[in-house]
């Protein structure tokens, strides 16, 4: 099943994704277009990063991801697409692809800049609409990233600095790849094998987290230290408790039961944490 | 027309609606999604069951609306459906369905908790995407609600308060539904019978809203009797007038021309008001 | 290629776009429907004009533009629609259509009100649902303007205060047209001829602009006259260096690098500036 399915950072009240939109009429009429979001925040090549690698299984096989948060557009930067599990990532050389890579050791990677060259009189401040719709739009139609551009090796892509787990007996140092809706704020521990690990800790404790807008700055050293209860549901949680779980994206979650856990722990995307079983390095006891 | 409309919680910041087209990309190729609205307040069953209610009839026979305001997500709260006037309404038994039921009595209602009990893997914390999605598909592609649960008695699901009108001679006792964009308060007086009623009185007063955030607390008296103009369109009210007219959906409304009723007149979902047509409550005369 | 492409006020949390999108999947349910945008500010039909003429040349021919910001609903203003470029774009006889007309000389305008009268029973309060909805869909199944209504000439149309670049020797008076997501001010200079004017001064002065709440108002004497850079991309501009460029809209913006130019140098839309190619009016000299 063929679909175009867009992530940008150009939000919704402009009139940028629709004309990409228009292009992709005219290119691929028949091709169902999905929006992943536009709301990524302006060139946050990290988040992108998170929500294409999570949201590409849910996708058939066949699918194009077109990916445009690229604070380098007009310049010489490349740009790569990376097939994976059937699926093709079209974005700038940003960083862009690195969760899906790192998640796919199989994943092949190709520079398609010779595209956008044959595109001479393209306007150089949006080429999302003038070279990423359209070259999404033909690789939908069918054609494959060889014919367009050539494979290069994977490790000649640009990458982020990559999601880390690091063990240390009963603690693990993590860290926050995205804040939700919610407030439920995602960590770098995929649910395989954390979720069983955790859920044998006797507790979980959370360090260095901060705290939020909504929490009291003489209650910071008691949230030096938090403790999360290990719940299969949301709606385990009383009120007022954080509580750590097995998330949809294939990662750890932790979560507060209508309230935004990230306000109230101080829980940011890309913030340095540590999760112990016991009080390692807390200022009391348990 | 066959149709999968969508109503959630999840906003369009997240990749959790994406998701959820995926995996209606996948299972039921060739049937038309349509958002209703994502931005449904978080866990706010009432403005959903709102939303839901006015929007059905807009939509042609055949229609699925998949709603998904779940607290109790992955917990044993059930998964019921409405098939009300030609559409199916899909949604956790949370009282999502209050208003659609209330507005035809002949809804049949069934339990579908069953479809989830097969499978047993799902995440528990996104039924959205794992549960409500893939049973979407197979009703939206013909399946009946008889051959996936079983049909139970309406007085079984949960329900909200039910929305009220209590006439009083020569006044009535409602709630605000809803506030919209542009802060017009949608009531609970649905136009037939009250557009007639209201024109018919010689004055009409608004008791019981609260000052809102642009309003100075010392005018609070006066805002205690709202003078309203009854109107057929918001054009013919005066800047700074405010007015009561028949709405779009389906409920009298309470308007002002350019700038917001609701923040002006202190107006929040769910408020209870009164409107009179005489100084009945007032503090002074009129 | 037939499509419906929607431009409304109405925003995406209220359930008025969904419902227009039912009548549409009743009344074309072959046709694609786009959203162009949903969030112009409430009422802002110049907003609306800048939006739509700068998208109608990027969707195909056939493409109905179905325009909603109509704060005159329910009144006897008139329903126009524009034939321009292949385009046809339908709205309240407001103003929206303006930047369409004054961009295609050639633009055959209409009087549609007609139908609207044929509908006794609609809604006075939501033409967008009852009238706009089910008129874009005849169009875009092929009915021409001609058969629905009547031609009128372009001068009886209501219209906004044209878009202006007036030349003065080294110095040019425009407007902003529009502020982007990114901070980007585009102004009434088209990018041709004014890329290659601009491009051509030793150097760009910009006066005009306000401190935006980001700049202290002690800089204001110093922000009257703000230098710019004739760039090509927006990553030539070094942090807080401020540029101007051809933008993708078919206009002249003026942009910083990662940060708003709008809110640093004061850019609303709407707001008068003057571009000098020399210290023609600073307060000091260059």
């Amino acid at each position: 099943m063929n679909a175009i399915v867009l992530l940008t950072d150009f939000g919704l009240a402009d009139a940028y994704v629709a004309q990409m939109k228009g292009v992709l009429l005219s290119e691929a009429p028949d091709i169902p277009v999905v929006d992943l979001t536009h709301e990524v925040e302006p060139q946050n090549v990290a988040q992108a990063s998170f929500l294409l690698a999570t949201t590409l299984p849910h996708f058939p096989e066949g699918a194009v991801f077109c990916c445009v948060v690229d604070p380098g557009v007009g310049t010489d930067r490349r740009l790569v697409c990376a097939a994976s599990r059937g699926r093709i990532c079209l974005a700038p050389d940003n960083g862009l692809l690195s969760l899906v890579l790192e998640q796919d050791p199989n994943a092949r990677t190709y520079d398609l800049t010779r595209f956008a060259r044959r595109r001479p009189d393209t306007c150089a401040t949006f080429h999302g609409r003038d070279i990423f719709a359209p070259l999404s739009a033909r690789l939908a139609r069918g054609s494959s990233p060889d014919s367009i551009g050539s494979r290069i090796d994977r490790n000649e892509l640009v990458t982020l600095e990559p999601s880390r787990a690091t063990a240390d007996g009963d603690a693990v140092d993590c860290h926050v790849l995205h804040v939700d809706r919610f407030g439920n704020a995602i960590l770098s521990l995929p649910v395989e094998p954390w979720n069983e690990t955790l859920g044998a800790w006797p507790s979980v404790s959370l360090h260095g987290s901060e705290p939020g807008p909504a929490v009291r700055v003489s209650s910071y050293a008691e949230l030096g230290r938090q403790s999360l209860i290990h719940v299969a549901t949301y709606a385990e949680l009383a009120s007022g408790q954080a509580g750590i779980l097995a998330g949809s994206q294939g990662f750890m979650e932790i979560a507060m039961n209508g309230v935004s856990a990230a306000q109230q722990l101080g829980l940011h995307p890309g913030g340095q944490i540590r999760l112990s079983s016991t009080s390692a390095c807390g200022t009391g006891s348990k």
